[in-house]
């Protein structure tokens, strides 16, 4: 836009100040790239769940009668169900398009200019990307060195400030969970906790409960993991009652696709179906994990998701990644330079397993 | 919330200051209210296409292989078929979650606190909503008694702090399109111009070209009204280059879903038979239109929209709306001052057209 952006500075300094869009590439792209074909590769790149929705999902998109009109502005059924599997009131349940909206949401029902977020890090990055553009500073907190919460840092980073903490369990990259203890520490501390459970299925534990008793605790959940529906972009939230009237005045009302309600219900009333897949990347994981600690190549994290954090203990992470990427397999790397020696590899089917175990030996011998 | 909210000022003022959240009915819900199946009810109210989705989205959406993966954030495919739709290059092109994510996208790009943006009234409600949660004051500035832009006017209310002025064509809810020639004295004055074409296929006319000789010029557009895909939330607009890298940078990568992103392609591959229904709907608007005019009790306005707006010209408009739905017919109301005796409808199907007319018809001897 050239003149006109430099004439009016019409794009906020925040904005220009952040890194150039980075393109994500298709996975045609990097089929094409690697010379694979994209049914050959193998996605473990994004904690997405192989097994895919059940079947009954799938039926419930195929009844295509009201795609003209708009959807459901109460999600009321979706609401409903959610109020089912959760236990909680359906009047503290909001449904989001990807829990990443969630979180903009509450950035901007809650942040005023100048106003500080806590981020205990390594974590999520959506965390940290998101609430300068709300106009929020973040502050980041290490975790200890088992990525264990530093709560004693976390209470000396709370200031009048302060409108929020991030915290994930079991947290994305690391894999651990947040105690209760932990969590009713940092609760008692009356700062608003917003606890991202996103792969909690995977850990059959949730501190949800704690609601309850906490009026100052968010917890963020997603159909993107357990379900198998990172493609339709279904988060959902608990919210005090307060902040949930907040959230509802500032979203817009057909944040939600008629589909993704649709596929709340249908994932819902086929609970064991999907939970049973659950299971087994659950045990999967644990194959995955004394698989790749049979290896002197990398040194996993114990995990309560459905992936492993790896730190690279011979060669440079970058490198092992561009290995396997060659071989079709997709694993995630990270610039962070908290993680910049370390890999995440999504817990796939014992089919996966087998491929990565099998090329991570091929590249150990190649490294040697 | 209530004590960790009065103690922290969790909740920012201005989402207090709000009018609290009115909750939508569902459709389950005004048909029990008013005694009717949903399928009998006659939805007037939401400028919705009653036509629906051409078949060949309907086919491409019952493909589920990849559901369980995160959509395509390069929007590769639909921002391809687009720039094929739109003769835009595809690099100016970004999909949103509804145009409505898109104008949120728009100010979070570009609004610091205290700045302006100008919107000529009546039009969409999103442009006056938005802009105060993300720290914008707006200027509104009435269009003249035929609802045409007082150009004189909005260039009095641009100043030192207005980032950008919000301009329907056709404009909702009164049907009328801005000229080149307005638009263009628009553009000079150097203010970024905010075109929503939300209904241009019933125009049959666009001001999309002068995007190619103006750098402050953003266009709208969506799936809602001409594809039948409302409940797709499917918006795009056409950005200046530096715009819409800002964009892309504010943006959360997955914003669109994988379906929703499928049926931009299957609805443009299917561009001649939605087209004609389209057409029909043209039609549809001429015959309605004709037969509201003959009626004593309202005052229609001429539309290149798929909707009318009417004065009521005998009676109260909300007591019009009701007797209305208590005959299963739905059609838009309005609380604002400035279209409280106004009613619009929705173009439907020529059974459509015949009930409400007829309905008016009875109306019409109830309250003589």
């Amino acid at each position: 836009m050239g003149s006109v952006d430099a004439e009016r500075g019409l794009i906020r300094q925040v904005v220009r100040d952040l890194p150039g869009y980075q393109p994500v590439d298709s996975l045609e792209a990097v089929a094409r790239e690697t010379g694979h074909t994209v049914h050959a590769l193998i996605k473990l790149d994004a904690n997405e769940n192989l097994y895919g929705p059940s079947p009954r999902v799938l039926e419930a998109l195929t009844r295509p009668d009201d795609y003209h009109l708009y959807p459901d502005a109460s999600q009321q059924a979706a609401r409903q169900a959610l109020a089912g599997y959760t236990g909680a009131d359906p009047d503290r349940i909001i449904v989001g398009n990807g829990s990443d909206e969630l979180i903009d949401l509450l950035l901007l029902a809650t942040v005023e200019p100048g106003d500080e977020v806590i981020v205990p890090v390594p974590t999520f990055g959506v965390y940290l990307d998101r609430p300068p553009l709300f106009g929020a500073t973040v502050r980041v907190v290490p975790r200890r060195d088992d990525f264990d919460l530093d709560l004693d840092q976390i209470e000396a980073a709370i200031g009048e400030r302060t409108k929020l903490v991030f915290v994930a369990s079991p947290n994305n990259p690391t894999g651990n969970l947040v105690s209760a203890q932990q969590l009713v520490r940092l609760l008692r501390t009356g700062v608003l906790v917003v606890l991202d459970e996103a792969y909690f299925e995977f850990a059959g534990r949730t501190l949800l409960p704690l609601s309850r008793e906490f009026e100052n605790l968010v917890v963020l959940r997603t159909f993107s993991k357990w379900a198998g529906l990172a493609g339709l972009r279904i988060g959902y939230g608990i919210f005090p009652p307060a902040l949930a009237e907040a959230i509802w005045r500032v979203k817009q009302p057909f944040n939600v696709n008629t589909l993704a309600l649709r596929a709340v219900e249908a994932a819902l009333a086929d609970l064991s179906v999907q939970m049973q897949k659950v299971i087994r990347i659950r045990l999967e994981r644990g194959r995955l994990f004394r698989g790749l600690r049979r290896l002197d190549l990398l040194q996993p994290y114990p995990s309560r998701g459905n992936f492993i954090l790896c730190r690279v203990a011979r060669g440079d992470a970058h490198d092992l990644h561009r290995r396997l990427l060659a071989r079709g397999i997709l694993v995630r790397k990270y610039d962070d330079p908290l993680l910049r020696q370390h890999l995440r590899i999504t817990v796939g089917l014992p089919e996966h397993t087998d491929r990565v175990l099998q090329a991570l030996r091929e590249i150990a011998d190649e490294v040697a």
